[in-house]
């Protein structure tokens, strides 16, 4: 066997119970069809050249091994027990760049302080903004690697990451900048994403009129820069727009989308965190790849995402860290036939947390999504909603062999025990990262 | 130096930002009291003989070493880098005598089954008993050990082990071996309880009038070999009752608590999960160590158990578990003077989840406790409320050398960030366990 040879298996991930969630067909799982799972007991995955090269029952895994390879005893083996196998966990919403803490924050909050008080007082986003940009380069690219590092320890192999603690045109481009040098240099699959209007900038909130057109206009000019970043070279390159009470509204919004649509970005939307202005319309209307957060939506908004096949990202884990109550009803998204993901929206304010495992535990107990919904919506649907559906989410033949390896040999275990890291083994092209 | 004196130090846990939870006083903290967490910045710990020798200052500790060894270069040194150690975390309330799985039934709920119709159809708490008492010694007491390794693994070295799923004598006298078993072989510390009063078993259910006053009896007549096994030797043996709608009413567990009190052993209730029948009031009457779950209760039982001394011991993780939205007030406990504990509840129907930092995460944000007072939470009052004051749940000389390292130099971080095993090093008896 010529091991150099790209076309001999190098390693075969055996006796698994495999979820492929893939049909053949491209695109989400949206309302009765996100239970089909793909699943296959006594399965197995065979790699070669850090892709897919045989994926199914073990049996015709292994004939196919035997006929590629001189011999097999070189080939790495690894013994799922039974165990559970993934494709490599999708985090479709996430912002990585950025220093600082907020713990001091939260701890004032839970004594008292309201976040509007914080605000006031120069805290709250601002802070971040500001302990982001009096940073290096280096310092904010090994934080980024850090965090990515852990995403990837719980099992996640591509990771949407947004800018938008910079909110400066040089800030910003800059932070586009650490998204590249982190991503070349690490092993998770990294889909950039710019949000140059995540938060109105103290320069631009003065009294006694803020001039809020002016902002708008700078993030509008930005986009040709960012449209020709090098990060786009690769994949997709999105345009996001915070659009909610106190951030943007529904006329920014749709000013800075079209524009970035022109430009050539593929698009999203924070819409209906907190009220609900418009913006998940907005996206159907304007065939967005995903809408997020998503608390406060209508069922007629629901039915327009499927209409468009744009992508429901939830994100349960941001209610949690604002101890709030107010869920995304995951249930009623796939009632209406949209395609839900959940993503970990890893952030310093509301969510601080890089467990996806627990997105999929509170998903199904407070959004309502069954266990199999739930584990096509940090999978398939997922890859969907960052522009990956033919790269990633899927375990198939010619895919990036990313794969998790889970601690357990039932499915439904996986949302009902929760709290912890459910990765035993993580598999990213072809080689194993943990 | 002489390695086999046990006089002379052999481990040293330096450069920590230790939170001792010591005061020098005993009891749990109360009220405002709970903010004083014994912090020493570039604080250290000495250990001999499983035992700490030393705890404060690393300039002090360290003038002791060299005062009691004759060579410190065969010290075995950890530096902590600033980060904060805490006291070996106490989980004061879990259920880890168990076989089968109930994740089919949470699969079930979710897809719209109700938790009644799947104990009309032998599921639920019948479900698992079933199983248990299927199960054989050796394969009870390696579930137990499994469950107290991943436990230790997230920083707990003392935990609380129900009995409660036999519901006969035979059966619950064997749980209690399998408990003795499962600990003797295992260096965390186990704080064992009698829960025959978990369920009205099937036997006690029938129709047309079920004879629940004959299964009381039963668990009376269980308690004087409960308090004469070989378990109480080493520390306290508690009993415990559910008291609440569908499990057993306040007479009931009047009729139980008093029996056991008569019979030596020391007292905690299930109170308050889901109705309020009384049960709060009682365990301050009885002078209960502990009330747990406390969801439903009123302000005048938190003041009734700050004047009893009993601690509550709440269980945020089952109200995730249940993906219910009422959680325990932490804060009204503590504003009546109530000392508060938190733990996991890991038991198979409501809280899969060994995660206390989660318990800690929650109980801040839903029930609305202090960082300081959630730490204070898992640590001296946990002890307490197992009725090892003495002996864990803080750092202080003479006591068991059992500490958790975590990943943050800042307390408030520890509850700020969630959903991850904050434990990096874990301490017990002076060894590494983790």
């Amino acid at each position: 066997m010529n091991t150099a040879d790209p076309l001999s298996i190098h390693l075969v991930l055996d006796h698994a119970t495999l979820l492929t969630m893939d049909d053949g067909r491209p695109g989400p799982l949206a309302g009765a069809r996100q239970g089909e799972l793909g699943r296959v007991d006594g399965g197995a995955i065979a790699v070669a050249g850090g892709r897919i090269t045989a994926v199914g029952p073990r049996d015709e895994v292994w004939r196919f091994v035997e006929a590629r390879n001189e011999r097999t005893d070189a080939v790495d083996v690894l013994d799922a027990a039974g165990r559970v196998v993934l494709p490599g966990l999708v985090d479709a919403h996430t912002h990585l760049v950025w220093a600082g803490t907020r713990a001091d924050e939260f701890e004032a909050r839970l004594t008292g302080t309201s976040y509007l008080d914080l605000l006031a007082n120069g805290g709250g986003i601002h802070a971040t903004v500001r302990a982001t940009r009096a940073a290096s380069f280096d310092d904010l690219a090994a934080r980024m690697t850090a965090r990515l590092d852990a995403l990837v320890d719980h099992g996640v192999t591509t990771v949407e990451v947004k800018t938008g603690y910079g909110l400066t045109v040089d800030e910003e481009m800059r932070h586009l900048d650490v998204i590249a040098a982190a991503a070349a240099a690490h092993p998770a699959h990294v889909v950039p994403t710019f949000l140059g209007a995540h938060a109105l900038p103290g320069a631009y909130a003065g009294e006694p009129t803020p001039d809020r057109g002016a902002f708008v206009r700078a993030v509008i000019d930005m986009l040709p820069r960012v449209a020709a970043h090098p990060l786009g070279l690769n994949g997709p390159l999105f345009c996001d727009v915070f659009c909610d009470a106190g951030a943007f509204d529904v006329a920014e919004t749709r000013a800075v989308l079209t524009a970035a649509k022109a430009a050539g970005l593929g698009l999203k939307v924070h819409s209906d965190e907190f009220e609900n202005l418009g913006a998940t319309a907005l996206a159907a209307e304007l065939g967005a790849t995903s809408a997020d957060h998503l608390v406060a939506t209508t069922p007629a908004e629901m039915a327009a995402l499927a209409k468009s096949g744009t992508v429901a990202v939830l994100l349960p884990l941001t209610t949690i860290g604002l101890g709030s109550t107010h869920f995304a009803d995951g249930a009623a998204f796939v009632r209406h036939g949209a395609p839900v993901a959940l993503a970990s929206d890893w952030n310093p304010g509301t969510a601080p947390c890089p467990n996806l495992w627990l997105a999929l535990a509170i998903g199904t107990r407070y959004g309502r999504l069954s266990v199999a919904e739930a584990l096509v919506a940090v999978t398939r649907n997922a890859a969907c909603a960052v522009g990956r559906d033919g790269v990633a989410g899927r375990l198939a033949v010619g895919r990036s062999a990313d794969a998790v390896l889970t601690d357990s040999d039932d499915p439904r275990d996986l949302a009902y025990g929760f709290g912890t890291n459910r990765a035993v083994r993580v598999m990213l092209g072809g080689r194993w990262v943990r």
